[in-house]
């Protein structure tokens, strides 16, 4: 039996409708220690399941109801971590919320996601609705925050950030060079002779939408070759935008012979437009995307896109944030370089 | 200006860190009104952009520090709609979730989501950290909690959930047709010609995927074909998995001449080994999948598939929800029936 170091007291109810049952009597009820039903009814750390099993019976039967609001006051911690993320259907802002989840399991905390829909003022609404209900540490994944914002939310809580670079005390900012993922994409597809070579942008308003395109054209420069303006259409990094960017592209009647997305599903919608048309990949037209969502390894063929190391970034993210927690994070996990998948839909051009 | 309805009292710290700036004063430095600065800082309703411009400055400039926390202890609603989803890269869910979030849209309720991972007690720990933190509603996707849970869980605040049928006061949990949906995609097979018909089913301990193979079992009765139990392997529900099945049923030398499988992603790992070996769908195999992902329109050919209502699903859930909230939630949506999308991936069979 684990030592009883908490008073029943502390979970009085601040609303004036007391609890008639206290964690002491489910305690008893359940034949376990008082921090054991505790952990339970905080849901931030893992019990054994007979324990569990005990304490939820013993819940249900006294009809136990704890006030965790009260005692979240009390503790000064909420073991909570939120996440603003933009949109939940995003499989790129998913991939970094898995990373993420794995990178604070087994530290007690728990993930409470938002979403703020690339609306700034939504977004604050979202952060602001996050502090009011207590959370130890804030992510924000991209979005239309102000630097100023962060750092005013950094004074409350740790806070890390993807989309901008910036640090300061508890705050952590980082951001993958998409210049040098476009870079990549592009300058494989002038190695392999291609000089005619079309870009599915994505939104101008995302900054990593810009700097892929960035890349696009240092890798133009630096081969020598002129891109040409009228073969850059713009899409919504979506499949759907990116099937009317190359249908759009196609009808335009300019030739071209490779076709960097700026994201996978940009890609996909093109390459649905390409099939529609009878034009083969690679075959007819090389085709490149960018991201390399979990998906794009099953398509047919696989898809020829840059890695962003999103899993991974997640898992940074985490360690930055238990680092400043104070918690002991393991060894530092390195984010690594946007790299190059060379599957199937790119070939040398003829 | 608005009448002034609340007190600055109770934003007082009860954690005995008093702020020193009150709610007052930053009305007072934003001039706007003290149930403006409140919907604001509550991060729950929209304010005109001057107004929120003016309030956030006012907030950084006096480094105003809310106690919402306590503010929700007095007010008895925190304005937020807790939402269990399973696993945060599931496209299933994430599609239920937007239309949670879009039914949630002008109702002033702000959703918040954890993940469970089809883990019983990960998931009853994210639920008890929902309550914990208040939550005036929850949404249960799918999962293994048990029913009584879900009752205990609605003794505190409505409850809607998916995946089971369960009514009572302050619960509806719902469950779409899934042996509906796996008897119309055989159905489409059979009344092709397809006689031999492999099925990549989902995880055997998952109800949904135990129904779409009940249905499967239902139209092969109904056509008086006889289903081989040899043509059936099972997947995990993710295109890894559904690679595997595909690889193991190719290499186990069975004849067949249609896959049923028993999801979009399931169908894409399969289309992928299908392509590797050089078998051509739907003319040398058809394949049907399960769900209608977003992507699944987008792929080359573009995957014939039974749609789920997901998004109408969430809909109906937030509909539901509020509807117990006491909040008028127009016009009732019903969910739609599953239906057959019939595109490319499946021929008759010669």
């Amino acid at each position: 039996m684990v030592a009883n170091t908490e008073h029943p007291s502390q979970y009085a109810s601040l609303t004036g409708d007391t609890p008639i049952v206290t964690v002491t009597d489910v305690a008893r009820e359940a034949g376990v220690s008082v921090s054991t039903v505790s952990r339970i009814v905080n849901g931030t750390a893992r019990v054994a399941d007979d324990k569990r099993l005990a304490v939820e019976a013993a819940i249900a039967r006294m009809d136990y109801r704890p006030n965790l609001h009260a005692r979240s006051l009390k503790m000064g911690t909420s073991m909570t971590i939120g996440i603003l993320t933009q949109r939940i259907e995003s499989p790129v802002f998913n991939r970094v919320m898995l990373g993420i989840e794995e990178g604070l399991m087994d530290s007690g905390y728990a993930p409470i996601i938002v979403s703020g829909h690339w609306n700034q003022a939504e977004e604050t609404e979202r952060v602001r609705l996050l502090m009011a209900r207590r959370v130890d540490g804030l992510v924000i994944l991209n979005g239309g925050l102000t630097d100023a914002q962060l750092i005013e939310f950094s004074s409350r809580q740790p806070v890390v950030a993807t989309g901008r670079r910036l640090q300061g005390h508890n705050l952590n900012a980082v951001r993958l060079d998409n210049v040098h993922g476009g870079y990549l994409a592009t300058r494989h597809l002038l190695s392999l002779g291609h000089r005619r070579i079309a870009h599915i942008a994505g939104p101008d308003d995302h900054s990593d939408a810009v700097d892929r395109y960035m890349g696009f054209l240092r890798a133009h420069e630096e081969f020598g070759v002129p891109a040409d303006p009228e073969l850059v259409f713009q899409g919504d990094f979506n499949e759907n935008g990116g099937a009317l960017a190359m249908a759009r592209l196609l009808d335009s009647g300019r030739s071209f012979s490779a076709v960097f997305a700026g994201n996978d599903q940009s890609a996909m919608g093109a390459h649905m437009v390409l099939y529609r048309r009878g034009l083969r990949v690679p075959e007819d037209i090389s085709l490149i995307g960018f991201d390399n969502l979990p998906v794009s390894a099953y398509l047919t063929p696989p898809l020829t896109t840059v890695h962003q190391p999103l899993y991974e970034m997640g898992q940074y993210l985490a360690q930055s944030l238990l680092a400043m927690l104070g918690k002991s994070a393991g060894e530092e996990i390195k984010v690594p370089d946007m790299e190059l998948v060379n599957r199937e839909t790119v070939k040398r051009c003829v």
